[in-house]
This record gives C-alpha cells, structure tokens and sequence, in this order.
C-alpha cells in the first residue's frame, strides 16, 4: 500500500504577526471577500445584459440547456461555467425563478438626465417618472412596460427606490439593460425641470382632474407615477400640469400600479 | 409562603380505549381538525368578502387599528378577535402581506356562465377569458384590473388555473368580491359557447394578424389571454374570431401578461 502524503504542516511566520485595523493580531490571510456585483438571472434578463455593450459581466452560471438557449455568441463575450439547477438555485436568493442561468454583474454606469434627453432630442420623446415607487416587483414591471413601449427614459429617485437587484431585473424581462435608468436626488425637481425642457406633464392619480384622454398631448410627455396606497407626493403633483386618472368602476378602488402605468402609457403614445 | 397548587393528576378511564381508524389505540380525544376554508387577508380583500352577501365568513382575526378600519358595521356579521400583527402573522402563509387582518371564508359557490351572461342581458357584456394562467400573482392581478374595468365575468379553466388562494385574492384586492369568476371545465369549449352568445371573441396574442384597436368591436366582446410563455393554446385560438396585439417595440419580447391584459381591456371598453 502505498503510503499517504505527508499532512502539510502550518508555518508560523518568525515575523511578529501583522495587526488589522481593529488591532487585532492576524495570522492567515483573511478569506476571500465575496464577489462583488450583482446576480441577474432569468433568460431575458441575462440576454438583455450580455447584449448591452456598457454592462460589465464578470462572470455567467448556467446548465446546458440554458446555454444553448442563449447561444454561443452572446456567451463568448464572458467567462461562464455549466452547472445544473440545483447549484443555480444556491448562488442566488431563495425562490429566484432563475430558468437555469445566473450573471453576476456591475450596476450599469448612471446617467445624467440631460443627456439621455438629449441624445432622443429628434423624435417624440415620453418620460416615465417614478415617485416612491418601493416595491421591486412593481418598479420591475414598470420598467418592462415602459421599455417596450419605448419610452426616454425611466425616472426614479436614488433613496426610496428599490436598489438595482435581481428580484426587479428579472420582473423587468431585460428592460433595465434597455431603457435608460436615471437617478434623480429630488424628483419634484426633476419634474421642474422636464417643464424647463417643454414635456407635459402628466400626473396619474385616482383622483386626478380629467380621464386620461383628455390629457393627451402631441408633444414630448412626461408621465409621473406614484406609489400604491400614498400615491404622488403632493410636491412632485404640483409641478404636473394636469393630472389624469384611468376611468374604472366604483366597485373597485384602483388598479394596480404597473397596470395603471401600462395602460397610460398605451394611452399617451397610442396613434 | 403559599403552597403552589396540587398538580393535576391525568386521568385514565376504566373503559378500554376506543381505537382509531389505524387500530392504535386512543386514550385522549384528538385534536381538533384544522379549521376548514380559506384564509384572506389584507384590507382590501377582507372588505370586500365581507361586503357580499354570498360570501360565507366564518372568523376575522384582526388588529384594534385593522377593525377601525374596516368598521364596526361590517365586523359585526361576523365572529371576530383582535390579535397583534404577529398573532395574525403566525395563522398566514409566511410572508402574507396581511395589513392586520385576516378573514377565514368559505370559497364562493360556482356560477354557472349561462346565468352570468343571462343577468346581465341589458348592457354591454365584456368577458375576459384566462387560458392556463397558473401564477395566482398574475391571475390576481387580471382578476383586479377586470373588476376595476366592469367586466361581466371572467372564465377560467378549473384544472389550470390557481385555486382561489390568500395570495391570488390579495393579488385580486377584493375582486374576486366582485367579479363573477366561472369555472369552466374546457376553455375552448367555453369560447365557442360565447360565439354562439354573439361574443366577439378576441385572442391577445404577440403574434396577433391585428393591431388591438382595429379588434374593438361595439357589441359584446370576449378577450382572451394565455400564460406567458405558452400563451394561448392553439385549440382555444383557433375558436376566436380575430388575434391582436399590443403594439410594443422590438427591443422587447412581450408585456407581462396583466399589464398587456390591463391594456387590451382599456382598449375594447373606451369610448
């Protein structure tokens, strides 16, 4: 039989140990931090990320199955590793519908809203504005909508929306690495400022002043949305020029938020 | 200092233990059952339970805030309890978003379509039809959206659908109050049923042959939607008299399903 290998026997340093910052003393190399970045998952939201130029990938998890689903060309773009399922489902939060693949990736770069709209300054341009819109399932599919009937721009403000993350990448279908994403520090004034740069702005609420159709504009429009329950803050209502609401029965109080953006939307870009 | 009480002493009858079903023999009565029916919960979703009178209530557990909430006019048709947040907490599913208040109902008696369609002869009818839209989140949401824009019912498959659950009626917020909801057996079965009822029957479909506003129709209309992914089955498709679909941009796959039903039914019932 042959014999084992020897075990590897630990080397004390004669260097006196080094200290941390905390003043403890510190023997071995601390572990390796976890990876930074961000886990997408789902088939769109990894597609839509590998195809856009300004996300960083660093790195994909995905089964056979999925790659072939997305191909090889979008894949040769990062470093991945097949895996099945179950391995899937560990790297990522606990009931993430993930369709056998997980990117992990680099928030995109911000972006000034002078420049997104100005880069759209030769057609029609529409405007989603989010106002405390704090649930990621609903911010997500807001931002899917919003994509596809190709809005400017989506605008949200940096404390109370929900952070870039998976849950709402994956209820967005890809849109966050398709629809320019500005974070605005105050959105009362950001909505001052779509008046500067001569959108209509179209406050939707309840309880708004006229059906949606009579709020119907040619030119650039901006829609502002508020949260389930608070709705718009007065604030940023008051710097709308109108406010509209989508005409539903008595028996029920409202739509849901994502659905009343939906049909505003159809409504303001429809022909 | 007092003597504590005397301990209870357990007592064994002198008959021989009856046995149970299994033939173990049983000294104490079993436990109770768990309370059969459904648990609601939220205040939207309890309100409306608890203002149809066909809706058999049989328990509110709800917080001292929830119940000056909803108001002592609806809480007395029924047996009610205060409780904190966490009481109410432990009864629910884990993560129910319960606003403090929860209901345990019977589920509604079925409704026959004929009979929906029949009372309400007089008007407008706007069916919506869900073919295999098993996510209670999203079917919830329909379910809503079809309430706040007064449909005359919605049909739904029995096998492939979400039983009527927390989660889908808390979706529904008090829909499913307020919409007939039928159960038909076969859905292909019950879109032609609508076309011999006169229905226009439209399919939503991302492939659709029409844009949604060429598909409005004055008379009586019946849209139908699938799951997303699969979306309508060929053999309930092949039963409609045109398909449409929501105008949306290539950079985009499709609308999530409630956001594109919330849409077409804007679409068919504007004026």
């Amino acid at each position: 039989m042959p014999k084992p290998p020897p075990r590897p026997t630990r080397k004390f340093d004669s260097k006196p140990p080094r200290r941390t910052e905390r003043g403890e003393k510190r023997f071995f190399k601390p572990a390796p931090k976890p990876e930074s970045g961000l886990w997408l998952y789902g088939v769109h939201a990894v597609r839509a990320a590998l195809e856009n130029p300004k996300r960083f990938v660093k790195r994909a998890v995905l089964t056979e199955r999925a790659a072939e689903e997305i191909g090889a060309k979008l894949l040769n773009r990062v470093r991945h590793e097949i895996a099945d399922m179950h391995a899937i489902s560990k790297i990522l939060p606990e009931s993430a519908v993930h369709q056998g693949v997980a990117l992990l990736v680099e928030p995109l770069p911000r972006r000034e809203m002078d420049d997104v709209l100005d880069d759209a300054r030769n057609s029609r341009r529409v405007v989603l504005v989010m106002d405390q819109i704090t649930d990621p399932h609903n911010a997500g599919a807001i931002l899917r909508t919003a994509a596809a009937f190709g809005v400017t721009a989506v605008i949200v403000q940096d404390r109370h929306s929900p952070p870039e993350s998976g849950v709402l990448a994956k209820a967005a279908s890809g849109a966050l690495d398709i629809v320019p994403v500005v974070v605005a520090v105050n959105i009362a004034r950001a909505v001052e400022e779509l008046g500067k740069h001569g959108f209509w702005r179209v406050a939707l609420a309840g309880d708004g002043d006229m059906p949606l159709k009579d709020a119907r504009h040619e030119g650039d429009i901006a829609l502002v949305v508020g949260s389930e329950g608070e709705g718009i803050r007065r604030l940023v209502r008051e710097r709308c020029d109108v406010s509209a609401y989508v005409p539903i029965t008595s028996a029920m109080e409202s739509l849901n938020v994502s659905n009343a953006a939906a049909v505003a939307l159809y409504e303001v870009t429809r022909s």
